[in-house]
């Protein structure tokens, strides 16, 4: 993902409806895993709260990205997806778009800009997807989607700003919310919003009392500024080792984050750091940097959280383990 | 656990029945984690195999070892249980007597010789235990715990040669056959054996066709020698990076193996490491070094496993971040 991307938005994007979040639970369910609700004393001890973990790090291909890139595949008519699809992400959502497409035996193209990092590009390609390699600049990269788009007549399927992808990441709330009954609060990352969006509506279609929180690295800190300031913010550069959360809220995204009352905790990123050595310790398991945001945020105001149950999502797990952050 | 604790083995431990071993579970029932089973489809193109992994690195204090433990503090009677319990491993067991002890609001003693690992040390008084130190040698250990039990009342727990043990490790076996229908094979690591033996007779109990399978470090093949002589062997000095499994086989430990033809396979340290980042990578568990040889036999011996349903037990997960193997 790459803030780059935002550009390629189309200008007017509906958020999905609960509905739509309804249909799209049904139509990734035979690909998508049901991933577990993890807990740990430990975190809730040093919390002071009761903290509900959604392993979406258990996801099929290591993140929830599957699940919007899943929707947006089987959303498509069958004339649409014969043309197969496309997008220019190196990280998690074009595996994943990789992954989705596989489903349906349809081609998926992944523009990569020279210098992505190798092992996410190795993912991919094993993924099953055609790369058509660019220059790293935004021309470039929208120029060669724009090409495969024309050659192929394949479809972009955007990371976030996109109704089907964000659909497809609220099935993630609809799903935690059966698994545990009665959550006071929910708290997920926030980068380009795919997630939190889709989040938001689906929780509150379920519990309009449900508290909504998002967590946002300092560095990469434009959904917070943006709620700030009531108008979108797109002059930050991002500064963070979080990888996944560097891209600019998109503007659908950031409109459902208002609608709900979203409110993003920023974080630094040596709380992430701290917070994702404890996930890995605690909880035993492998997540990403990007992914231990939330229970930065968490640790950092605690007193906000102390006492409630907290849906706390764990986005990722793809990690270079030849170069930790510690 | 270490090797020298062997000598403090009763000689005469029975093995626990079916029956026991059905008991253990209702017994910890109240205070253990259903852990979870998770599978990858990348470790099944890997292996050729059907795996099904048995999370006890999400198991209470982080392995297994709560099961025994717990099964053997809840089996006292009152009377005996009112003077503690004693055991001197400054690993998982420990750290499980201890745990298991506080759900039952009774006292553990764990001896700890000089220079055990401090993060090992540090979690088992978290746990609420009453620490002993004493020099790092066998006789210092045994008298430290003779003077414990004399002094206190309290009740030695064996990591691994006691009935009440194995029975507690044995129902591991018991969910993971509820949990997964028909396996084929099942498969853990082999140390001192508690986890080996409780689970070969709890899943022949259940399933006498189940093909079983023992993992062992090539530097601690004391089983492996043992079952190949047809006695037990005791003159092996383990020198292996697992150190859950540097114990000598228990005597009763070795009769169950041989009676349910445990085949142990030993595996070279370089290749427990590559199965460790293996299902770091893509199982996103973190697990310990020892968890990871079940996984490194059964990529050694893919044509013995291909084309079966296998159970995998990953045995914990306590790791020390800053100084992984790799």
């Amino acid at each position: 993902m790459s803030t780059l991307l935002t550009t390629l938005a189309p200008t007017t994007v509906s958020l999905p409806t609960f509905e739509q979040i309804r249909d799209a639970a049904a139509r990734i369910a035979p690909y998508a895993q049901v991933t577990p609700v993890l807990r740990s004393a430990a975190l809730d001890a040093l919390s002071g709260s009761e903290l509900h973990f959604k392993c979406e790090n258990l996801q099929r291909g290591g993140a929830f990205k599957f699940r919007g890139a899943c929707n947006a595949v089987w959303a498509l008519s069958d004339a649409q997806a014969a043309h197969g699809v496309v997008t220019h992400s190196s990280g998690n959502h074009g595996n994943a778009l990789a992954l989705a497409a596989a489903t349906r035996g349809i081609a998926a193209h992944v523009v990569v800009p020279d210098g992505a990092v190798r092992a996410k590009v190795e993912a991919i390609e094993r993924a099953g997807a055609i790369l058509h390699r660019c220059a790293p600049t935004q021309a470039a990269r929208e120029a060669m989607s724009a090409e495969v788009q024309r050659a192929t007549g394949a479809v972009l399927v955007h990371p976030y700003a996109d109704t089907q992808v964000m659909a497809g990441q609220g099935t993630l709330a609809l799903e935690l919310l059966q698994q545990v009954a009665r959550l006071d609060a929910l708290i997920t990352p926030v980068g380009g919003g795919g997630l939190a969006s889709g989040v938001a509506i689906a929780a509150h279609g379920i519990d309009p009392a449900l508290t909504l929180f998002g967590a946002e690295p300092q560095g990469a800190d434009d959904a917070a500024q943006s709620l700030a300031r009531g108008a979108r913010v797109t002059t930050v550069v991002p500064d963070t080792l979080c990888d996944g959360l560097r891209a600019l809220i998109g503007e659908p995204n950031l409109d459902a984050l208002r609608a709900h009352q979203v409110d993003v905790i920023t974080v630094s990123d040596a709380e992430t750091i701290a917070a994702m050595q404890l996930l890995w310790s605690e909880l035993k398991l492998v997540v990403e940097v990007s992914s231990a945001t939330v229970l930065a945020a968490v640790l950092q105001q605690r007193e906000r959280f102390a006492g409630r149950r907290v849906g706390v999502v764990l986005t990722g797990g793809n990690v270079d383990l030849q170069a930790l952050p510690w």
